[in-house]
C-alpha cells in the first residue's frame, strides 16, 4: 500500500509538548504517532498504530515459534476470582474497579493469571493435556499512581501475557526457558539492547523471575551490574555475600557506657571517638530498625526488629521484598507506647530478645563480629557486643541499601547502578494461583496433581517507546526494519510533472513488489518534506528531485546519514535489495 | 502454520450449554469457540479467535479500499468529553462508570464520535485537510440490561466504528454512500443474507440512517418489508401513507351521546351498535392517549395528546423515536389531578384545543374524516366528529402500532414483518457532535466552516455469531472460506503408519503452499474425529484412512456434505484448486 502524505491523518508538530520529558514521548508525539486523551491514555494514530501492530506481530510470531496458543480474555472481569486470590485487596488503587448496572463488583484486568487458570480448569482434566502455554495480546489497565512519559508507563496499555501450565517442576521449568529465549528473540528482532536482570517475584507471588531492562537513561528501574560479571540484577534481588565468621575469643567484653544526646549513628560515632581511645566509624555500628509486619489475612501486626550495619540504610523496598507477602509499616508513637521497653534511638538486641521479637540481620552481622549498639535505655550504649556470644539473631533479612562499590553477589567485581525500563517480566508462579481454585490434572497413578504455572509479560506499547527511547536523533525517530511504519519514504523534492511522474513510478513498483511506502505527494517545500520525513523515522528515504533529468535518484540511510546517487532506473532494485535486507 | 488437534487448546462437548437458547451460542460454545466469563462477557479461545480475527480482516481491508485509515482510540476515557455532548446522562445505565484513583470520572466507551471529533480538531484546521474517513477495530463496552445469545449481545465486544469528516452536505453523503458500498461488500464477502432498512437515528442523533440486518429467526431487530418492493425498514422508521382527504361538505353534525361505562374502544364499540342504527367498528374511533414529553435540559414537562385510530394500540417506541431527542412519560395519577379538564377515558380534541394542549394526531386522521371519540365528559362521547371542521390537529406523528397488511409506504404492495440480526449501522450525524466542541475548518473565504460528521459501525463480535446463526446444521458450524478457522481439517482415520505417514505428508505439502490446516493427530477413534470434525465447521474435511492403501483419499465439502474420492497423490492439488476457489 501507498500511504500518501497529502492524505495521511498526520500533522507534525515542531515543538515538543510541554508536558513531555522524556525522547521518546517528545518525539512520538511531535511525529504525529500518538495523542493524549487523558492522564496516561492515548490514542494511536495512523503511523503509531502501524509500528504498534508490527510490534504485536513480532511477539505474536517468536510466542507461536515456542508452541503458545493465542486467545483472547475480557478485559471487564468479574471480581469472585480476583478475590479467591486475595489479589482483589492486595492490588490496592492500582487496580481499576467498577460496578455494573446490578451493582456487580468488576475490575479492569491488569494481568489475567486467575482468568487463565480457571479457563485452563474448564478445558482439561488429564496429565496428558498437559503441557500447554497459552498467551494473549491485549488491552490492559493499571490505575498508575503517576503514569508519565508519555506510552512508557500508561493506565492503558497493550501487553502480551502468557501463562504456562505444567504438571512438574521440570515441565514448568522449561516453560519458563522456552519464554526467556522466546523474549531474547523478540528483543533482539526490534534491536533492542538490554540486559536480564534477577529480580524478586512481587506481587505476583512465586519463586524464580527475571527481568527484561531496556538500556535508558529516563528509565524507571534501577539495577546493578557487576564490573567483573554478567551479573546484574533489580536492587531488591540483590544478595549480599557474608564475611567469614570471627573468632569470639579474642573478643572484649561488652561493656555499657554513657553516650548522652546520641540517638543517631552520626552522634554516637562521634560521643566514641570523642570519649574513648578507639577509632569508629558507622560501620562499626548496630543500627536496629524497628517495622510491624502482617501476612494477608492475619488480623495482629507483630513487631520485627531489623539490624544493619550503621553506615547503610533500611532500603524499605529491599525489606519490603524479603518479607513479601507480608505489609510492612514503621512503628509510630503509639507502638512504642505500648512497648515500653522500646527505647527510642536506643533500641539494642538485648530487649528484643528479652521480650520475644523476632530480630533478623544483615548477612554481614556473621557470628563473632562485634559492635557498638543501643543498651535499651535513654542515653546509653553497649560497646563490643558481640554476635553469637552476646546476641542470638533470628535468622539474616536483605533490608540494607544496595551501593555503587558493593562486592557483586557471584564474587565477580563490584557493583555499578543503571537505569533501564522494563520491558519483560517472566516468573515461575508456582501453584499460588492454581492452589485457589484447585487445578489439578488426574495423573498416571489416578491421583489428582496440581498444576503449577508460570507467568510471562511483555510490556507491547511500551516496548515502541522503548525502541524510540533508544533510537532517535536530534531530528527524529530511527525505526529499526522490523518496526518501521514503512520500509521507504519517497520525497518528491521538485515541481516538474517529471519529477512527480517519476516518484509515482518508482513508488507504484515497489507497491507491487510488496514494499510498504510513504510518498510525500504534498505541495510544500522540500525541506519541510525532508524535516518531516527525518522526524517520521522510516529507515530509508528515497529523494526524487532535480536529479532525475541526468536520470538520479538520491537514497538516504535514516540511521546513519549516508546518502547515495542511484541510477533511477535501479532505484527500485537497489531498495528492495535494502528492505529485504 | 498446521494446528494439530492433539495440542489444540480445544475440548467439544456434546451438550448444549444450559444457558444457550440460539443456535450461535450452543455452537459456538460446543465447537470450543468462546467461553463465558461474565454475563455478556466471553473469552475467545484459538479457534474463535482466528474466525474474530479473520472477520476483523475482511472489514479492514473494506474500510481501506474506500479510503479509510485507522486509528486506535483508548476504551478508558475521561468524562468531559461525553458530558460537553449531553451523553454522559443521556447513554443512562448502559454506560459503564468509573472513577479513577483521584476520583476522576471515566467511562468505558460505547461508541467514539467524541473523541474521533476532538482528535480531528487536534490535527486538522483548513478545508484542504477535509474530508477524511478515520476508523477503529476495537472493544467496546456496553452495560446492556439483558445480556443474551453469547457473543450476539454481549456486554464487551469487538466494533468496527467509522467516522467521516466532510465540509459540505454533499461531501456527508458521499462519505455515507461509501461506507454503504464498504458494507455491501463486507457482508457479501461473509456471505451472510441481510438487508438493508430504513432507521431512525437513536441516540446518536442526526438524520439519514440505515441499519443492515442479518436475517435471523432468533434476531432481537424486528422490521417490516413490502410484499410488493424492496422497501424494508426498523419499525420505528415506518411512515404511514395518509389517505385522501374527505369531503366535509356531506358529513352530518357532530353529536354529543350518552354513553356509560364505555371507558375502552372495545365496550364504545359495543355501545354504540347496540344503541344506534350504523354500524361501528373500531377503526372509526379517535383514540387520545395522552403523554408528557420534555426536551434534554430543559425543566418542565409539557402535555402532549397523541390521537390515533382506535383499532390501534400507540406503540411507544415508535411515539419515542417521533419525539426524539425529547423525553416521553405517560400520564400518571397526579397529573390528570393537575389537569381537571382531561376526563379519563372520555378525552376528546375539544378539551385538549381549549387548554392549549398540542395535539398531534396519526396520518390517517385526514380532513374530512370523521370520528367517534370522548366528548370530555365521565360518560359520553361525541360522533361524527370531523377533522378540519369540529377540530384542527397541530400536526401529525407516527405513532400508532405497524402491522402485518398494512400498506408499504412506497405505495408498493402490503407490509410483513421480520427479524433479523443489527450487523451495521450508518448515519448521518450532521453537527450534533461538531457542534458541541465547535470543529471548524478554515474555510476558502477565510471564514470557519462547521465540519458536518457520520458515523458507522459493525459488530465485528456479533457478525461471527450471526455468520454462524445462519450458517449450521445440527452436526454443527459451516464456515464460509473467508472466515473460517482454517482451510482444511485433515483427519487421520486409522492407526497404521502409513494411514498416518500420508496424512502427515499432505498436510505438510498444505502448509508449504499457504493452506491452513487443522490436522486430527489425536489417538482417538475416527467417528469422534468426525463428529469433532463437522462441529468445527472448516468448509474442507480431509480423510485419510484405509482407502490409502489403494491410493485414495475422501474429500467431503461441510456445507453440501458431499464426499468425493481423489487419488493421493493429486490430493494437494485438487485441496488448493478448492481452497483458493
Amino acid at each position: 500500500m501507498i500511504t500518501r502524505m497529502s492524505t495521511l491523518f498526520l500533522r507534525t508538530l515542531r515543538e515538543d509538548p510541554a508536558d513531555a520529558e522524556v525522547p521518546s514521548h517528545k518525539l512520538l508525539v511531535r511525529a504525529g504517532y500518538v495523542r493524549r486523551v487523558a492522564p496516561g491514555i492515548y490514542s494511536w494514530l495512523p503511523l503509531g498504530l502501524r509500528v504498534l501492530r508490527r510490534t504485536e506481530q513480532v511477539v505474536r510470531e517468536e510466542m507461536d515459534a515456542i508452541g503458545g496458543q493465542e486467545i483472547h480474555l475480557p478485559a471487564l472481569l468479574p471480581k469472585e476470582p480476583y478475590e479467591q486470590t486475595g489479589r482483589w485487596t492486595e492490588y490496592g488503587p492500582n487496580m481499576f474497579r467498577l460496578n455494573d448496572r446490578k451493582g456487580g463488583d468488576y475490575l479492569l484486568g491488569p494481568t489475567h493469571e486467575e482468568i487463565f487458570a480457571q479457563t485452563v480448569k474448564g478445558e482439561y482434566s488429564s496429565y496428558k493435556d498437559y503441557p500447554v502455554v497459552l498467551y494473549q495480546i491485549q488491552t490492559k489497565y493499571r490505575d498508575e499512581e503517576r503514569p508519565r512519559a508519555g506510552i512508557l508507563r500508561g493506565r492503558e496499555f497493550v501487553m502480551k501475557d502468557s501463562y504456562s501450565f505444567d504438571t512438574t517442576d521440570e515441565g514448568l521449568q522449561v516453560s519458563y526457558e522456552l519464554h526467556r529465549d522466546a523474549y531474547i528473540r523478540i528483543f533482539d528482532r526490534v534491536g533492542l539492547r538490554y540486559v536480564i536482570v534477577a529480580a524478586t517475584s512481587g506481587a505476583m507471588g512465586g519463586s524464580a523471575s527475571e527481568e527484561f531492562l531496556a538500556d535508558s537513561e529516563t528509565g524507571e528501574d534501577t539495577y546493578v551490574r557487576s564490573t567483573g560479571s554478567d551479573f546484574a540484577a533489580n536492587v531488591e534481588a540483590v544478595t549480599t555475600p557474608a564475611p567469614p565468621a570471627e573468632s569470639i575469643a579474642d573478643k572484649p567484653a561488652a561493656e555499657v557506657h554513657h553516650t548522652p544526646d546520641t540517638p543517631t549513628i552520626e552522634t554516637l560515632v562521634d560521643h566514641l571517638n570523642a570519649h574513648t581511645e578507639r577509632k569508629f566509624t558507622a560501620a562499626d555500628t548496630l543500627k536496629n530498625v524497628l517495622v510491624k509486619t502482617r501476612l494477608p489475612g492475619a488480623e495482629e501486626w507483630s513487631l520485627l526488629g531489623v539490624g544493619v550495619p550503621g553506615d547503610r540504610e533500611v532500603d524499605m523496598k529491599r525489606l519490603e521484598a524479603s518479607l513479601e507477602p507480608a505489609a510492612v509499616e514503621l512503628l509510630d508513637e503509639a507502638d512504642f507506647a505500648r512497648n515500653p521497653f522500646l527505647v527510642k534511638g536506643y533500641v539494642g538486641p538485648k530487649a528484643l530478645q528479652d521480650n520475644e521479637v523476632r530480630y533478623l540481620v544483615d548477612p554481614r552481622v556473621v557470628p563473632g563480629t562485634a559492635w557498638a549498639t543501643g543498651a535499651d535505655r535513654p542515653d546509653h550504649h553497649v560497646l563490643d557486643l558481640v554476635c553469637g556470644r552476646d546476641f542470638q539473631p533470628d535468622g539474616t533479612i536483605e533490608a540494607a541499601e544496595v551501593r555503587e562499590g558493593d562486592p557483586s553477589p557471584d564474587g565477580q567485581g563490584t557493583l555499578v547502578t543503571a537505569r533501564g525500563i522494563e520491558i519483560g517480566h517472566i516468573f515461575q508462579l508456582g501453584t499460588k494461583y492454581t492452589d485457589a481454585i484447585s487445578l489439578d490434572a488426574l495423573g498416571q497413578d489416578g491421583k489428582p496433581k496440581r498444576i503449577t504455572m508460570g507467568s510471562y509479560g511483555v510490556g507491547v506499547s511500551r516496548l515502541v517507546a522503548a525502541v524510540a527511547e533508544q533510537s532517535h536523533d536530534e531530528s527524529g525517530l530511527i525505526w529499526p526494519r522490523e518496526l518501521a511504519p514503512a520500509d521507504v519514504h519517497v520525497v518528491i523534492a521538485g515541481k516538474d510533472d517529471s519529477v512527480r511522474e517519476g516518484a509515482e513510478r518508482i513508488a507504484a513498483e515497489l507497491d507491487t513488489a510488496g514494499v510498504e511506502v510513504i510518498l510525500d505527494d504534498r505541495t510544500v517545500s522540500p525541506g519541510v518534506k525532508f524535516t518531516d520525513a527525518e522526524l517520521v523515522g522510516v529507515p530509508t528515504i528515497l529523494v526524487v528531485g532535480k536529479g532525475l533529468a541526468n536520470g538520479v535518484v538520491e537514497v538516504k540511510d535514516r540511521a546513519s546519514g549516508e546518502r547515495t546517487e542511484v541510477p533511477a532506473e535501479q532505484a527500485v532494485g537497489h531498495l528492495i535489495g535494502l528492505v529485504r535486507g
